[in-house]
């Protein structure tokens, strides 16, 4: 294995070598075609025959020969219905009321943001529906002033605005086999703008003692969700939130209110929040006990693990997808961190042989996802590509091979490892690991 | 009129003040209830007769007593049955199919962010329904290989995603009656992260020739909506947009395929893209000639006006709320220009006779909304507040009188004239132009 390479001064992101990756600069220099489409004077004839040639100018498609749809059939929009199969891909393993998910289809989104209706979701007792007139959040224990809050008192306090990911610590579950594609291995996980308060800020508000050492969240499902929280995490960047890209949570992300703890294990940003206590010991609720700890070679449990550690993906091409011709393909995929910001993700299209630097898209956000892009021309012969994402802490993803050299076999969360693909010479991408 | 004091070091902003605003750190240091919520020792009796009490610890609200919401109910995901008035403002006075309008609800909405069933609509002929894979992007003109895109052709260009606004260069028309709320005065307007590819690089594909000095963009919608571009900004920021906040664009906004210039007005952020024509001159099309041009004075026309200027709103509180009691709120608003970055935000309490800067929330990005945030306490007298902002040319937001001594009685769009709200000792909130 070889030390990545510079994006911009790697002499194998040259045009030249069909294996390599051709830098921007060296593509846009070559001025050769790069994606091609069909040439408008020679190409137009065999378009014809194809589907949409009649659309083109100066004909005149079907939809723009007559209005289309009016305003007001949708004060509250949805997708194309050519898009209907962009749906949220749900566990058919868990039972539907006690304990389910349903993962990000990560190979067809772009960007960092994910939409609130394809937001991953998972739950232990099904969505409540709650009316925020009547939801209550109670913060107890010890604190100088008990205080109960309705959601029109928090939403009085000042509030904040961050772009945050949230991920499942069993995303994915690394003891069962592996899934076939991004939204499979990884799609328990989506990022939003959140909107809310401070926690710090309403743990002051009802004058926290010192001795409080836990907070302890209640959520208001079936299952009344428990888990207790550092008191260093809540005075730092924990938020109570209520909005999540822009508007009102959904139901399946805790509405009206829910705890947002920046980096931490999915479950601990406890959904529909009706309490918080603070205690000087953590309560050892159901899921910091025989859920979310893991058993060690050693037969310990690892537990209270909190922290999201650096991870990425690619989500394209991915699982399921297909190259369908030799030539430019950008590499594009997810990197995040629970510890912070993410450095550097580094790519290997042979195998795991060497490494390139891929481009990061700015702005690089703390504990929010980071998109990738590496171009690539693929040859049309079987590759194994993946990447690795390094955090600044300078924590870099590890393989499934050290993960298994350090936790052993029967670890279950926190997988975070390297995640290849496979690509055969019929460009099918498939997952290497299965 | 004075000049803004900083946020942190204004002897204003002390708690002591009922009618000034309470910094952060002063009412931190205080120790006094902000916002209160019930004490809960004296306060859950009188609290008990209230909604909402029997829900509170230790009793057991309705919704955690069954399991809620089964799994798989919602594939793609829908917001709270509660927050069904929160629909996309339609406009009562333009024809449905041929003309209409659809605003965000932008005094509902939190950070900056629009979630995409939300984001303002605009069109000329209705909503066309495009089937992607007959969807075909013509590329001609002054270029030395003219050429036919299929959208699969565009997605295997380099990817970018940026986050910007898109706003309505009438928003609002400002020779018409003023609107009650925010959304009826600023709702054409709305930001999202964006992913495509660099219409640059697409350009060069094609071999752009030297001569040519615009791109005319046209719409596959019935009323084939064309606009001219100079050539600078298509070699600049320009990108061709498949994808909103991480999914495929809504038909709304232009699926499948729509042109985004960043900070110009909105029409020419062409939707529904099927041709892009390089030439010398711009074409005169209806909507850079009977539309989107204004009649000045000196009886010229204002034409080619790009550019959305700087400009802010304050969404809360705003025209329709009200202040249900005095003492603490958080005043908060949206900023943002054509031109770039905002540099900063004055908000005034006092009808304008004095202005404190409001925090911004990082990050500060490029055309985009930017949420700007004021603390203030309300001593339950009437009052005006407003904002105004000042981006990173210097250029500073003009108050309605300014923009009519420069543009006259006969100019119609590009109105951002400061928005001034009305309190009223009740706490109810009017707009303070109507």
């Amino acid at each position: 294995m070889t030390g990545p390479t510079d994006p911009d001064d790697n002499p194998a992101l040259d045009m030249a070598s069909d294996n390599a990756a051709p830098s921007r600069r060296g593509f846009l220099r070559d001025g050769a075609a790069l994606i091609g489409g069909a040439m408008l004077a020679g190409g137009l004839k065999g378009e014809a025959s194809a589907a949409g040639a009649d659309n083109l100018p100066p004909n005149i498609p079907e939809w723009m020969k007559a209005p289309g749809d009016p305003m007001g059939s949708q004060p509250y929009g949805t997708p194309s219905p050519f898009e209907n199969g962009v749906v949220k891909n749900i566990s058919k393993n868990l039972k539907q009321y006690i304990s389910a998910s349903g993962r990000s289809p990560l190979g067809d989104l772009d960007g960092i943001i994910t939409p609130n209706g394809l937001f991953y979701e998972r739950h232990h007792g099904g969505v409540p529906s709650i009316d925020p007139e009547q939801h209550r959040l109670m913060l107890h224990g010890l604190v100088d002033r008990p205080l109960i809050f309705t959601m029109e008192d928090i939403r009085r306090f000042p509030q904040e605005s961050r772009i945050h990911f949230i991920e499942c610590s069993g995303n994915p579950a690394y003891t069962k086999p592996y899934g076939k594609t991004a939204s499979d291995v990884a799609g328990l996980l989506s990022c939003a703008e959140w909107t809310g308060v401070s926690l710090k800020l309403v743990l002051q508000e009802a004058g926290l003692r010192p001795e409080a050492k836990w907070i302890v969240a209640e959520g208001a499902d079936a299952a009344a969700l428990t888990r207790s929280i550092p008191i260093e995490k809540c005075l730092d960047d924990a938020m109570l939130v209520y909005s999540q890209n822009g508007e009102r949570l959904r139901p399946q992300q805790g509405y009206p209110l829910r705890l947002l703890l920046p980096g931490f294990e999915g479950n601990m940003n406890v959904k529909w929040l009706r309490r918080l206590k603070a205690v000087t010991e953590p309560v050892y609720s159901r899921e910091e006990t025989s859920k979310y700890t893991d058993l060690m070679p050693d037969g310990t449990a690892r537990e209270f693990t909190f922290y999201m550690e650096a991870k990425s993906i690619i989500t394209r091409p991915s699982g399921g997808q297909k190259l369908k011709q030799q030539g430019f393909h950008e590499i594009t995929g997810l990197a995040w961190s629970g510890h912070g910001k993410i450095k550097r993700v580094d790519v290997s299209v042979d195998d795991g042989n060497s490494w390139q630097q891929a481009r990061l898209q700015e702005p690089v956000l703390t504990r929010a996802l980071t998109r990738f892009r590496l171009p690539w021309r693929w040859d049309g012969q079987p590759a194994v590509i993946q990447s690795r994402a390094i955090d600044e802490t300078d924590y870099v993803q590890p393989t499934f091979a050290e993960l298994l050299a350090a936790r052993g076999e029967n670890s279950f969360y926190h997988n975070n490892a390297v995640q290849p693909w496979r690509i055969d010479a019929q460009g099918q991408v498939t997952n290497a690991n299965a």
